[in-house]
């Protein structure tokens, strides 16, 4: 849920902490991983005992403000509380963790009516529902404008299994957890249809639209796959996409300290993102690259176990794909692509254009 | 950290919650003590594995708002940092517990410029170098025009002696660990300040008011004061003296279902309290009810262990005044007054006034 409009987040957060509470200093106090991953993972009977827990907690804060990631035209009231949830759940499936626990902060202005706010709490409920968390606390404030909603969820993963960003190897394959760019091309038509009628959010659920809507306005952390990730033992590194999948995988070759290389012929698109692309003229490589919220896991394996865990997959029908491979090298991300003429008939390696990856995210109403 | 200016909390909280997670359906997911105390308190081992743990953990969540918290004028902004985390530490010290890690989610607007952002997480990381508490993650997104933290806190507590506000019999002695009013009179001397320049926070550290000011910017939650209460294990209920004395001392009546009667006389008043109050003519006893923040502790103990626990605060520096008791009855606070005129010699009994107290709790900027 970050977003680079009027800061550089990664920048900033280095700016305010870094240096300011050493590793040793932490490690006394039971944390495994502070800033810098999807969740933190801590060990708080670590902390108070010495005694280290079969189980740690992974602990993340995701938060929603209106205007900046969503309004009233693009998401409904239930949708907010809904994908402000799932968007947090997604951090937790990120380390291969189960979410489990959820505290709710919300500042809420004039605007939002006791009515607004208990459906708002209808998609939290919902999300929660879905996913076996509790809800189990919170804050409510009142707002001078906007509504800003911040969720915290404490789940738990096996101690020294966690998933990290950090623990790629060169010669890994890449993979994916689903399509990407669905949910940015729903964010778009949702404004398409708002520059027409100023109202509600249309009714795109008929169309063919309505998947792409439904992937920016309900979208599903893949809790499932992180599980069967973890339990496999053979997944080196993860991430989940929130902020697209350039700069997710940005993120896995900085903390890795090496270069991932993707094909773009592998990386899946939906029927639904091609025939909307198409129909509005835009190239679906950008959605699918630069898109965010897509929750599903970017990863890299070992690549002598990915057939093995595409099965895995394919059992508990969840799509695995592989997009690329890791090398070494400076840390970065390139595109392998390939001539749009040929394309259509078959890939000729020797037309393969490689291009280097920009590291940004995702900006929900760029102008 | 709660406030009533714009919607009643506890009123919201149960329309937006109440009936949608049944207590057993929460309990098998190591729910122990869910919405509707300062921390909830979860067991994560026992949802994983069915295995209770030794110590459980608590968690809180506390939001400031910029115009609604705080404005420039009355506190710096390494003070909302600071405060932002105490109040949540605050919540822990509530329930006996030791607090352990943070999360911290800021919505920035453009006037927060990265200098001031800098700023902030001074007062954070001041506040969590004293407490011995690390900063794990969190969340950073922009925000159209006001500043929101919302901070949480995990913390840990022994197994079944967490101090509730659910645990007060008719009989106890109502206890209280430090002077009130004195944060609500603090922000008093900031306002009255800001009327005649409006300009930074003035410097008020020279003055008796500085005392005040302090109390209002720079809380210190009781986390201490919560241990020995924990650990002397007479302590039958316990709360955190956020929203003020009046509002704090209701949440106990209504969640023991009994009735508290609390003696004017016997209520701390700090010197600095007294003077001020007595200088803009001012009657302390409303700041001292109705103000909120102060962040002492607010409980109910056995009267026979009554004196040993003054002693055993004594020992350790921290103050501990008995005002009042709890009595069978409808849930409500009651205050017995004493005639101003009388009190100046000796307190007669047959004078006394009974004053039914308000539930209503603490608002920064009324109007």
């Amino acid at each position: 849920m970050k977003e680079t409009s009027n800061l550089d987040e990664f920048a900033s957060i280095h700016h305010w902490t870094a240096g300011r509470q050493g590793s040793a200093w932490q490690r006394e106090r039971g944390v495994v991983i502070g800033i810098g991953d999807d969740t933190a993972v801590v060990d708080p009977a670590s902390a108070a005992d010495g005694i280290a827990a079969p189980k740690r907690m992974l602990l993340a804060v995701d938060t929603m403000v209106e205007t900046v990631h969503f309004k009233p035209s693009t998401m409904r009231d239930e949708d907010v509380g809904y994908k402000a949830l799932a968007a947090n759940i997604s951090d937790i499936a990120a380390m291969g963790g189960v979410p489990l626990h959820v505290l709710v902060s919300v500042s809420v202005p004039p605007s939002y009516t006791p009515e607004r706010m208990r459906r708002l709490y209808d998609g939290l409920y919902e999300c929660a529902e879905r996913y076996g968390v509790a809800i189990v606390g919170g804050d409510t404030t009142s707002a001078p404008e906007h509504l800003v909603v911040a969720v915290t969820v404490v789940g738990t993963v096996e101690a020294g299994r966690e998933l990290c960003r950090s623990g790629a190897k060169p010669g890994d394959a890449v993979f994916v957890t689903g399509a990407v760019g669905m949910s940015a091309a729903g964010l778009h038509a949702l404004l398409a249809e708002e520059e027409r009628v100023v109202l509600q959010p249309a009714d795109f659920s008929a169309g063919r639209e309505g998947l792409l809507v439904q992937a920016h306005q309900r979208p599903n952390p893949s809790v499932r796959a992180g599980r069967l990730l973890l339990e496999h033992g053979s997944c080196r590194s993860l991430n989940d996409v929130s902020d697209g999948l350039a700069s997710e995988a940005w993120e896995i070759a900085e903390a890795s300290g090496l270069r991932l290389v993707l094909y773009e012929k592998l990386l899946p698109k939906s029927g639904s993102l091609a025939a909307y692309a198409s129909r509005v003229g835009i190239d679906p490589l950008e959605w699918m690259l630069y898109g965010g919220e897509d929750y599903v896991l970017l990863g890299t394996i070992a690549p002598e176990h990915a057939e093995a865990m595409r099965v895995a997959f394919h059992q508990e029908g969840i799509p695995f794909f592989i997009i690329g491979e890791t090398v070494m090298g400076e840390p970065a991300v390139e595109l392998i692509r390939h001539d749009q003429a040929y394309m259509e008939k078959e890939s000729l390696p020797h037309l393969e254009k490689r291009v280097l990856l920009k590291k940004r995210g995702y900006n929900h109403f760029s102008t």
